[in-house]
């Protein structure tokens, strides 16, 4: 199935724009035109989960009336990015007459392992065509009747407007006992891309040789400086803890400067608190104000919760965040920019803020369009991935006979050419 | 050690660019300064080794006279590059007053495998320094006086310029048992970069989780068109083939169009054969033109043979390459532009050229001054690698207090900012 995805992406890579966005703008027709057949599938799905599943997970699992039509927009909009594949990065004269472009090219074959939301499923599918790659898909058991459903129309299309790449583009795997088969290919899955829980992703990276985009972790920090705006930092605080508490860029854990301490981090806990937010302390904090402790100077609560810790400064506050965080997201507030500046500057995470919520951390808000995950890795793609991140680079030089005979064979000028 | 590493590598990046540039000078002054005594480490690995290992191995063990001004030099052209730490790669307006900026990062800890030439220690050492990252070395025990003096003097450098950042940046592991107990620290080493032979590379890729930067095999074709120009492409694949056939970008097979058959591959033949080559055949040449067989349809010689194999044309050598290359570097010999462009946008290779040949896929030949490796991976960086690859992103947003609130809390404007 991986091998016959990566022929049928080779197919689609050699398509026109003009073709890959037709498949896309018809996946985005069939959509509309099935709305009643894809809901008959969904209800049987809830219907099969409803007392089976958490009420959380089934309102994932629900395709809401309005929702068919929303996937249709948002696969239009794909359509509508500029082309992903050949962009020109670079363009170096090598020699008289032989030129090195370097250009961006699909990645070849994804493997998506997403939970529960079958919407996550034609999402991902435009992504992948968009990008030019194959794509095996992985979706949750409970979604087994609308996945198959979903599938089937995209591939209807992709038959369709492209019979050259065919159905075998975009594979469904349904069985558990399939991952595992999966996570050993590392010489046919260039990438593999889990969507859902922390279990699943420390799962999958502990399982297989094959690169992983994800994280397992989001442990975000705020340093709160001695220079901070109270009504900022209280602000800033509050929404990057409640505004989404299980996401994973929401805020686990404040380090406040020691100065603060009095009326001003008084404030901070009571707006805190009457957010709704119960407060934990690391061991300074348990001694000065008396807070309960938290369960590990590293904790994801993913929970209207938060450990408050007091830092002597800057320096602590960095080395503190390094020594226990995941690299997914940090903020500092202050109102002195060249505390702001060292902060940007050594904190080694994805996402460095400065007098903003730990909440921006997301493809959506940076403006990458739909995204497929965020990274902690460092290798690769890092932060927020939106379709750049699917993509990766080739070099190609043309050339008029040039041989290298122990670079004897011509004169480099390695000059850089405009972008043209 | 990986654990110091790291930290030193934090003290690095808080360096301003002047203090790692005076490291790197600092560098090239002792090397030159203690030629003598490194000269003398040398000489006594060399002794240890002759008789030990082959004449070839012994050649790159030596470090000749004039050898260690040519590494001073190298080092203080890397000093002389543009600052790889913190390049702005692109601005984005979020929202009135929140701005995000994708800033070029070091990776963090390398570790770096490679075999007796000793000279490539300084070379790889002034790299990570340049850019901001630890080093983790283990070189071949037929070098381990040179080393360990080449060690000794870079640790001094750093300490001396650079006390904060200290010795542990670039840690030296002697025994191969070590090897194996770093090759498990996929938390705290970031990439692994091994330079020598296939053996080895192979090994490193099974024998760890953490991402590796090189390639295996080097399985690189040439295909002939009908259209090639007679002259050109006996050049470009004698010059392929004999300019150095142990390298990774040596021509292992030369794919003809069966129009070619007859005096006009006749005498590509003979052009190498006269240049020394040995010709095998794959099964259409070894039935028309009495060629022996090749080992296999993927084979890489390392030496003065290649596999000669005819085809009906563009669909089936590119089918051809993707089935039995290894995805390094392909060319095309060709006077019919058309059928260039369409191989270069096909062929799915780190890099893929028209008309040049493969020997040209080198670092220094693209430009890029010092050289880490070639990579076939599809991840991360592909192709020829240089300074860039050891670089990874951080996104850094400076707001003024703002908040997500449900995305109600800013007005999103996603614009592109110009990069000044």
């Amino acid at each position: 199935m991986a091998t016959r995805a990566r022929a049928a992406s080779r197919q689609l890579q050699a398509l026109s724009t003009a073709d890959r966005i037709a498949i896309l703008l018809r996946i985005a027709e069939l959509l509309e035109a099935n709305e009643a057949s894809i809901m008959a599938e969904n209800a049987k799905d809830v219907e099969q989960a409803t007392g089976k599943i958490g009420e959380s997970l089934l309102q994932r699992l629900v395709l809401k009336p309005n929702k068919i039509r929303q996937l249709a927009d948002g696969i239009r909009a794909i359509a509508k990015q500029d082309e992903p594949i050949g962009r020109l990065l670079s363009r170096t004269e090598i020699a008289e007459g032989l030129v090195l472009d370097k250009v961006t090219s699909p990645i070849g074959v994804l493997l998506v392992i997403f939970e529960a939301r079958p919407d996550a499923l034609p999402q991902i599918a435009a992504l992948a065509i968009r990008s030019g790659n194959g794509l095996l898909l992985k979706g949750g058991k409970e979604a087994v009747a609308s996945n198959a459903k979903l599938h089937a129309l995209i591939c209807d299309a992709i038959e369709e407007v492209a019979p050259s790449t065919g159905r075998d583009l975009i594979g469904l795997v349904t069985s558990r006992d399939e991952i595992d088969a999966l996570l050993k290919l590392d010489d046919v899955i260039d990438l593999v891309i889990p969507r859902g829980s922390n279990q699943l992703v420390s799962y999958i990276q502990q399982n297989t040789k094959i690169p992983v985009l994800g994280h397992a972790d989001g442990i975000c920090h705020i340093y709160v400086d001695a220079a901070a705006n109270d009504a900022m930092a209280q602000r800033i605080c509050v929404d990057s803890k409640i505004d989404y508490p299980a996401a994973c860029n929401a805020v686990e854990k404040i380090l406040a400067h020691e100065s603060l301490a009095g009326p001003r981090l008084d404030a901070l806990l009571a707006a805190l608190r009457e957010a709704g937010v119960t407060l934990h302390g690391g061991p300074r904090a348990v001694a000065a104000l008396g807070l309960p402790a938290a369960p590990s100077q590293r904790h994801e609560y993913s929970s209207m919760d938060v450990t408050i810790e007091l830092v002597s400064g800057m320096d602590e506050a960095i080395d503190h965040i390094h020594a226990n965080g995941s690299g997914h997201t940090e903020s500092i507030v202050t109102s002195d920019e060249a505390a702001a500046a060292e902060f940007l500057r050594r904190v080694d995470s994805a996402c460095v803020f400065y007098n903003a919520s730990t909440r921006f951390s997301d493809g959506y808000r940076f403006g990458l369009g739909a995204e497929v995950g965020i990274s902690t890795s460092r290798i690769h793609a890092r932060g927020p991935v939106g379709v750049e991140g699917l993509m990766t680079t080739r070099f190609l030089m043309r050339g008029t006979g040039q041989t290298v005979e122990k670079d004897k064979g011509v004169a480099y000028t390695h000059k850089a050419l405009a972008l043209s």
